[in-house]
């Protein structure tokens, strides 16, 4: 990975990096709105006016990504060369949603065919259940489905989920309602099966490798439930995983459903990690419309010029954000409780894939590389952490998402306003707000603005909005991690927690293993032993 | 508020700030693991072995504590002395569990006394609907309650309602189930209401002044939902408010219980505001042991010397990584899924708290103050954004929380350990993997180490260790504001993004209140357009 060079090594660095400071309370323009506004696919639009980011700079951030082929990168992604460099593999999660740079044939398989050729056989899977021509063992109708998984086979399509509920609901779509196991803590699932009607469950088993630590041990917890109710598990589960794994074309599910190792877990969302359990609950129109919504935003992504590519703006401007402003974390604000996990989706995806400290060429980062995220929905979060955005003493910046319209329909005016403009003009107040900030003569109610936002908007957020959101986030950090020269594909940093874990649990391990200090295995005896854990 | 200063102003400051960095790796010991232990309270304790500080610089911020007598303005704070200055309130919050310098009497009226006379009003009350001897109007039993309200009405009761829930129906305490309306979007409400029988349906109303916007627009929504479902409201309605706002005393709830000004709503959970919910859900007796641990931490909190207080320990650990070793942010990282809405509702208590930027003599700070706080539990996060933690360019300091037990019984051995084993042994492993880190040829495989933590564990989350908790992140935020010398008690961030919002909805307001310039005026109109809500 020698021909890559990190956006510190491009030609225009010291000078974009040195340009001065841009003061939203004077540099701010009302024209500069409609100017700074993108396309983002889906129905969605990226407006970027109140960056603390002048024009000029901008202009050369533009430029960098052309010097540094950022294009160039992820169209060698699209088209199967292997951008997991540490893992030697492919990056194939955009083809779950089209070709953009036509098909991946390699090893004698088409990707592209393969993962929808899945999907053609969960939509099919998916309509029988939700007609009721495929039923319990009992004959009865599939009424709840509950995906059992962790990370990448959690967050992310519970975030979906839950972005669609009501509009399913409301719609006449919600067939099977879903909920999510995830943690190892027998809490997590006790939790979720006291809410269930053991006779009509229908579970899916998420694990890529099918030794998911976590994932097993729920699995053997809803096994055990489903036969204290007298139930055959194997009428009950599906599992979704790799062809290689112990859980492929298993007796012990009613079916398999496939991915491989060239779909991270937090890109798997569109894959049928996600596909199965939003085809069951809203039908597989509805996926497919979400895949549609992300095709577009995958296709503006190949646009050259980051003015015209909501998610390469995006990228570069959160680049200048981290490493020229010095900005540790991002806040990620959806001004609808729809997306209320939505940005614990994306504190994977992004901390997960640019929380990196080695380049790909093996070299250090000197400078930082991916934030801190975090977020919660507005106005909730406005009545709770935005009193430190407004006047802590660090400077975080905020991207935005709203929606004209609702989900559901019943919205009753309430002291001449519906309840959505409440919403929306609570929105438009806080981007102006923390732009221009509020002089007073009061210290404490002094406000000093200059404090970065943007805003990706559209009319309602449908299953075509969701999957151009989606989308637009994963190719964000996708550009980001070419521009750091990092791989934003792999983890090696979750593998020395679990190895230590394992070691406790079977104590043969931490010798054999991880080359351990008799220090080392003192500490974590002492631990062990305060928890309970040994 | 001349008579205090903030810890760079204290003589130690220089010398305890230049003090050499502690390198986890070489300097933690075994032995220093018993040592770094406090009794916090509800069977909790604190242990702060993996923090990076030395002992002597431990020593240090112990004797600033006692410099800027943060003990002696605990006291005062109990002793109803104004704390909240800019607003020139009392903070009274511990009065609802406790007396620990005695009674405050103040304008007539003996404080705790009234606290703790609602609470027997409520454990009055709640018997009662729990008994079903309170029936609603067409004589059914109430079977679910509806917490309706935002921020500090919503966080921390939601959080502790979770916190509980399991543990509660375990124990066949669990009567009302809770569910919460928060958000002014109107498709939050439709989609908790979607889920309820109206029927047998009890909401609270909770808004201290009776004017939160979201809260009214959220009742006014459920009143028509009410009414469409031929129900009367009044007769499944209550109220918890203050005793001068309209919703005091009004025909239109079943009932109305107090709280007032010196509890501030992040403040509030163990006041009417989580205690009305908490007690309808679990009965009035779990509650009361929920007090009583957090009795128990208010007391400990009393200790002068840090090492022997876990609150103010951590308190002043946690100000030695904000101010000398410049960290940004904390993770709050729970290894139960019942706590799974904590660390939302810390987010609040100490972004909201101690987001601040001018000292309480008006001064501005020059150092950082609040953290951005965040988190999720594990072992979920490990899938996560742990990636960072363990391998990202910065470091973040984070805090733990586990127990040794379970809340429900159902565990089956998996593998040969419990889940509960598993999960225990993800946590002390991962203390293990921050602090010492793992040498490694390969540099995506090298673990840099070093990374602190803390932990605070206890036997079993029952609700006198939640009390605890509770109480215990309550005053560390104190004690930390104490010694930024800020007022933790206000929240003037909160007011121009709420005076801007109203403009939009009613132009008048805008030129009349809040001075604006004609740019404001028009940048406001721009973004009210886009999303639709002018």
């Amino acid at each position: 990975m020698e021909q890559w060079r990190s956006i510190e090594e491009s030609s225009l660095w010291e000078a974009m990096a040195s340009r001065p400071a841009f003061d939203l309370q004077t540099d701010l323009s009302h024209a500069s709105i409609k100017k700074r506004i993108i396309n983002a696919g889906g129905g969605l639009a990226y407006s970027y006016a109140t960056m603390d980011i002048a024009d000029e700079t901008i202009d050369m951030l533009c430029n960098i990504s052309q010097e540094l082929d950022l294009q160039g990168q992820y169209r060698a992604l699209l088209s199967g060369e292997i951008m997991n460099s540490g893992e030697g593999r492919m990056v194939l999660h955009h083809l779950t949603r089209g070709e953009p740079m036509g098909s991946v044939v390699k090893n004698g398989r088409n990707y592209g065919y393969f993962y929808r050729n899945e999907q053609k056989r969960i939509a099919a899977f998916s309509a029988k259940v939700r007609s009721g021509a495929l039923k319990t063992p009992a004959g009865k109708n599939f009424k709840q489905v509950i995906q059992i998984g962790i990370g990448g086979s959690d967050l992310g399509p519970r975030a979906l989920y839950l972005a669609l509920e009501q509009w399913a609901r409301e719609r006449g779509l919600l067939k099977l309602k879903a909920s999510f196991i995830s943690n190892v803590d027998p809490d997590d699932a006790n939790a979720v099966l006291a809410s269930l009607d053991p006779d009509t469950s229908l579970f899916i088993l998420v694990s890529k490798s099918g030794t998911t630590q976590e994932t097993l041990a729920n699995e053997a917890l809803v096994k055990a439930w489903l036969a204290r109710h007298g139930l055959n598990p194997s009428g009950h589960m599906l599992a979704v995983t790799s062809e290689t794994s112990p859980l492929a074309g298993n007796p012990d599910y009613l079916d398999s459903f496939y991915i491989d190792d060239y779909i991270g877990g937090r890109y798997s969302s569109t894959s049928a990690v996600g596909g199965l359990m939003l085809s069951l609950a809203f039908g597989p129109d509805a996926f497919a419309s979400l895949l549609e919504g992300a095709k577009e935003a995958d296709l503006l992504a190949l646009e050259a010029d980051a003015k015209k590519n909501a998610a390469l703006m995006n990228a570069m401007l959160g680049i200048y954000e981290r490493m020229v402003l010095k900005r540790p974390s991002l806040a990620i604000l959806p001004y609808t409780q729809a997306l209320s996990r939505f940005p614990a989706h994306l504190q994977q995806l992004d901390m997960e894939s640019n929380g990196k400290r080695v380049k790909r060429n093996g070299k250090s980062c000197a400078l930082p590389t991916g934030p801190i995220v975090f977020g919660e929905p507005g106005t909730n979060g406005q009545h709770s952490f935005y009193q430190l955005l407004h006047q802590g003493t660090d400077i975080i910046p905020i991207e935005f998402i709203g929606f004209k319209k609702n989900q559901t329909a019943f919205d009753p005016d309430f002291e001449g306003s519906s309840a959505r403009r409440k919403l929306n003009a609570n929105l438009a107040a806080q981007i102006v707000a923390f732009a221009l900030g509020k002089p007073d003569p009061n210290p404490n109610r002094f406000f000093p603005g200059n404090r970065p936002s943007s805003l990706l908007f559209g009319e309602e957020l449908d299953p075509r909005a969701l999957g151009a959101l989606l989308a637009h986030y994963e190719n964000k950090v996708m550009f980001q991690g070419f521009a750091w020269n990092i791989n934003s594909f792999d983890q090696e940093g979750v593998q020395l927690g679990k190895k230590l874990a394992g070691s406790i649990l079977e104590p043969g391990n931490l010798k054999a293993e991880s080359g351990s200090t008799d220090k080392l295995a003192h500490i974590l005896d002492s631990y062990a032993e305060l928890l309970g854990a040994i």
